[in-house]
């Protein structure tokens, strides 16, 4: 057969620089003239694809073939490949023997996944504090919401508290962020699976922000599942991962009904079917697989390992220390944060201006220095609406925020050229002061 | 900005061969030494991309960005994409006014989507003959199975009578597949749409296996809803489309509880979370979209649409009919048929050879021809079944049949090529001629 189809290798280093993406090169024109490099510094909501997925990609596609179904050639190449991206992935999550990995589409299908397969009369605890795709999937189970804690030992106690409190003491699931997609804060979770556990409960942990910033090990952190999203970890082909324990997941019905998922189909005599269902990953992903998803995934969480994660966390440290350092100069600007400044966080961060609505700051970011960001509540709402304190306008920024966020693609000069747009721009609509630092969920 | 990212078009037109697609040069080894160019016959399975799909979404990636989140401008090309291709897809299903096109991940994807949106009561009818995807995703619904018709107008007297002696009178959903992925066979969809219409009732068409072979037209077929997967229709980034009325879709709970599909979430007072949902196609489709995917599924729609479907399906047509004739010289060969000889189909065809066992003959196609099919019962239980009669071993193949497929992307080599395989294999196992022919649902 011709060359393996993931022959290339993009040389990756995170030593000295970022490691090499898509669109680096793209320009994009100002309102005031000219073009600029593209800065995407919304790497929170979609990080660009490293330019290794793309390759291994790239070599892959003319040797796609269907999966599970084929006799030819690329089917079974195609097969095996999936396979081992599965393989791939078990071992960047630091799976236990036993454990499944479920491709999905996302991190929010991944948590929906879960939500599905859990057993009768399961308890869900959360925290105001996570994405949606945290808060909102548990539609058939009661849900606890859990204020915000105003520090990571907070976090423990509170959730300590309610698990200790539930009656009946049944069935329990905590749900928790291992960075917050708003403030980038890291939140306790070893020590929060430790309070699950020694309360009878589970804990999935979503790992969408921390994944692409930070080695996630399931089995290290002690966290029974573990979700997070190809297109927040440069490989944007839409595929996400559901990893962790099988029992529920072999217990549970099927996710999505159809081929795949299911071994058996026949008719009994009545004219109704019998189905029998598959116990392993494939039970929850029936259709064809997003293979080049799934191979995209496996190629990042490769990249990312071989790059070296030591070297790209301390890189992203550094800029992101150079981010905090060039906000605080700005009088205007306030950071919001839940755990305070010494918190330990990844490239996420969030912020207000003085005097500036924030979907005006980020389209003035956009339109005169060529950077991408988000404004807005960033799909968590109940936690921007309480870090930003509760009238609207009171401090500064309005009723949203702004989001700076970056990884491991990001250039030095990226970052720079954010902070002399902060700089320029804030003074413009502010009085050179915040009425009101935005308050801290506990303040 | 830079060029536009949909820059590139290769040249398509059907007018005097096959469509440039990946892998046409990919070679395979075969175990009587050599090599030869991988001859894809598995289409009805997953097809190859289309060039074109592959050089739309190469010269997209650089430019990818979040959607509908962001404020930087490769987060507004990329909205702009994303809702172009939906409008790219509704045009290529020729949706009506207010039809919605939901992405999926794939028709499983989609199919469970609508029977997760169903109204209380609502009952389903469906024929034993459809592929799993159709057949298994009505779980919350009493499902009536429907015994395979021996003709298309079998078909719409089962379904009539079904309909008409349903007891109560409630709401009801008929799912019919537009050609079978077993048999190749088309199904009379608008005359199936017409009886469900006069009894109350509404029809989704499953068009996994249309949708690559033929136009397909909601408003002129009169079908409620259609749905089918990129991977089939050249384009396999993960991508799958439920197209059809809003009602049903909008006044149902989300299929994925998340962020994108949640314009609102508050706190009340008492703790608990209050959602507002969005009421567009968003409201199914939480989680960052697969941007790429969408994208890759609507340049194919461009792609046939523009190639000239006319002269794509005048193609296969040939195509086809040189495997029909050739399997017809081959006394082993009995080709599974539903409808009978002259019944219109599609690039798809299963059989089974005398003597051989399906897994094994399809080996031997991959191994000494380089040829890929699939072997076995395709997703399709009870339908294979039937149409193998009941008792394995009975008609020469055994329990499993092969199923050789193609399309726009096929040269004419590859169907020479696998007619002679069939010549020169079936006769090594077989007696010369077969047993018994496989039986039709009605002998």
């Amino acid at each position: 057969m011709s060359a393996c189809p993931a022959a290339t290798a993009t040389p990756v280093s995170a030593a000295d620089g970022p490691l090499p993406v898509l669109g680096c090169d793209v320009r994009v024109p100002l309102v005031t003239g000219g073009e600029v490099p593209y800065a995407a510094l919304d790497y929170a909501a979609s990080a660009p694809a490293l330019q290794r997925v793309w390759d291994d990609v790239a070599a892959y596609a003319p040797y796609y073939g269907s999966v599970h179904r084929g006799a030819g050639h690329l089917s079974q190449l195609s097969t095996d490949l999936f396979e081992t991206s599965r393989a791939d992935v078990a071992r960047f999550l630091g799976c236990r023997p036993g454990d499944q990995v479920v491709f999905t589409r996302s991190t929010t299908d991944s948590l929906n996944l879960l939500a599905a397969v859990l057993p009768a009369d399961c308890r869900v605890f959360v925290f105001e504090t996570e994405h949606h795709a945290a808060l909102l999937p548990w539609r058939g189970a009661q849900v606890t919401c859990l204020d915000a804690p105003c520090s990571p030992e907070h976090a423990v106690e509170i959730l300590e508290r309610a698990l200790a409190d539930r009656a009946p003491y049944g069935p329990a699931l905590v749900c928790v962020t291992g960075a917050s997609n708003v403030t980038g804060e890291l939140w306790p979770v070893r020590e929060l699976a430790a309070a699950a556990h020694a309360h009878g409960a589970r804990i999935v942990l979503d790992a969408a922000q921390l994944a692409p910033h930070h080695p996630v090990d399931i089995a290290e952190l002690d966290v029974d599942w573990a979700a997070f999203s190809g297109h927040k970890l440069y490989a944007p082909f839409g595929a996400g991962v559901l990893a962790g324990r099988a029992d529920w997941l072999r217990d549970a019905e099927p996710y999505l009904a159809g081929g795949g998922a299911s071994r058996a189909v026949t008719r009994r005599p009545d004219g109704a079917l019998d189905v029998e269902w598959h116990t392993t990953a494939a039970r929850h992903e029936a259709g064809s697989p997003n293979v080049i998803g799934a191979y995209a995934l496996a190629s990042a969480c490769r990249a990312l390992t071989e790059a070296g994660f030591e070297a790209l966390v301390a890189r992203e440290q550094r800029l992101l220390a150079a981010v905090r350092a060039g906000l605080a100069e700005v009088p205007e600007v306030g950071v919001l944060s839940l755990f305070g400044a010494d918190a330990p966080r990844v490239g996420v961060l969030s912020f207000v201006v003085e005097g500036w609505d924030s979907a005006e700051f980020a389209a003035a970011l956009s339109a005169e220095y060529g950077i991408g960001v988000r404004d807005g509540l960033f799909c968590a709402h109940p936690l921007v609406r309480t870090l930003l304190g509760g009238d609207p306008g009171e401090c500064g920024g309005g009723t949203a925020a702004v989001r700076v966020s970056f990884g491991a693609g990001t250039p030095d000069e990226h970052i720079e050229r954010f902070l002399r747009a902060v700089r320029e721009l804030a003074p413009r609509q502010g009085r050179g002061e915040l009425r009101g630092q935005p308050p801290t969920a506990c303040s």
